[in-house]
């Protein structure tokens, strides 16, 4: 095991982590490559095989199209998230990409200030290095909580 | 403290949690050491030194019988299980053991993708080194949730 | 970024959560320096920047009295606490203090055995390095959670 690159990887988590959180979507954003695609899927879709997302963003055009109508259009329960991560797993794949994996719990908490689990899951997230830093290639939140308690807003 | 120690020993706990979440019993089993024990005891006994488990699984062939059970007669509430970990603390023990902690939660989702919270508590954890590699040699669940919400199906 | 700070921050942190989830307070009280302060606040308070608090210790002195009337002379619902923490990070500030933060989640467990969530934010610490050891400065507990479910005993 590399622990260097498991740090690295495991600070990349907590910064997407946070900016979120923090509604930061621009910096949430500028983790993802040039050339990057983020997908939700439920967990049962997943195990199957069968590739039919609650969430896919193919581009990174796509990808900006989402947080600017979230800033600017969407219409939604108006909330705070938090993120927790664990059990961050890191491999190197073929030419220089990183493979990740992290298990994920997202509270969500009303403008009344109660929180509620929102859902939980693991994070597929395929990585490469650009001038010496890693972006997100690839996101994939496997989501065990298919039945979404609310809309689906924010980002996971 | 010893940074690589500690790294190995969050990775283990990254494979345990894996592998349950995964539903690879035989995986979770393989990190067992071949003389090894498996104990989920409620925080109230463990505090008071009555040792009255919810589950006792003393030799490897106990919890290799569980896991059988789980997998081909047990009828239970299916469900996912997710486990997330913190606050890993290890230190050494005598002779070549090492003694190691965990905080954990559980949530459950059932087959219409709602999670709730299943439990929480502490690993106690008594690992051994053969051949270069870690391996559980006692795993203790220290479960504050004594009031477990449904049967206890799936290892914590 | 530096490994051995972040690790030894981390530890710092799971000393921290443990102590607390243990009920062993003056073990808490040792991880804050001399001079010290501890404060929880609602987000909301804290992104605004009106520092209306719900818990305002500004010395330890004020910090030692809150565990012994804990202890000695409050009524409150009983209960244990686990304390999950995710997404620590560091960063050295000026003349040897270390800034960190961490996302928590506090769950508490009721005399009958039943856990829940408390309440979920994010600790925003100052360090401070004395004869070689790293001890608490300021700790600042944001809640997301500002509809605290009960009464606030314990630490969070």
């Amino acid at each position: 095991m590399n622990a260097t690159l498991h740090s690295e990887v495991q600070a990349l988590y907590a910064r997407y982590a946070r900016a979120v959180d923090d509604a930061r979507f621009e910096d949430w954003l500028a983790l993802f490559d040039t050339d990057c695609a983020y997908y939700v899927i439920p967990r049962e879709n997943a195990q199957r095989g069968l590739e039919l997302p609650i969430v896919r963003c193919r581009t990174r055009d796509m990808l900006t199209d989402r947080i600017v109508s979230l800033q600017q259009a969407n219409i939604y329960n108006i909330h705070t998230d938090r993120h927790m991560l664990s059990n961050v797993t890191v491999c190197e794949g073929e030419s220089g990409t990183v493979l990740a994996e992290a298990d994920f719990v997202v509270y969500q908490t009303d403008v009344e200030g109660q929180s509620r689990l929102f859902g939980v899951g693991r994070y597929r997230t395929r990585l490469v290095r650009r001038d010496g830093r890693l972006f997100i290639r690839e996101q994939t939140a496997i989501l065990d909580t298919a039945a979404v308690p609310t809309l689906m807003a924010t980002p996971i």
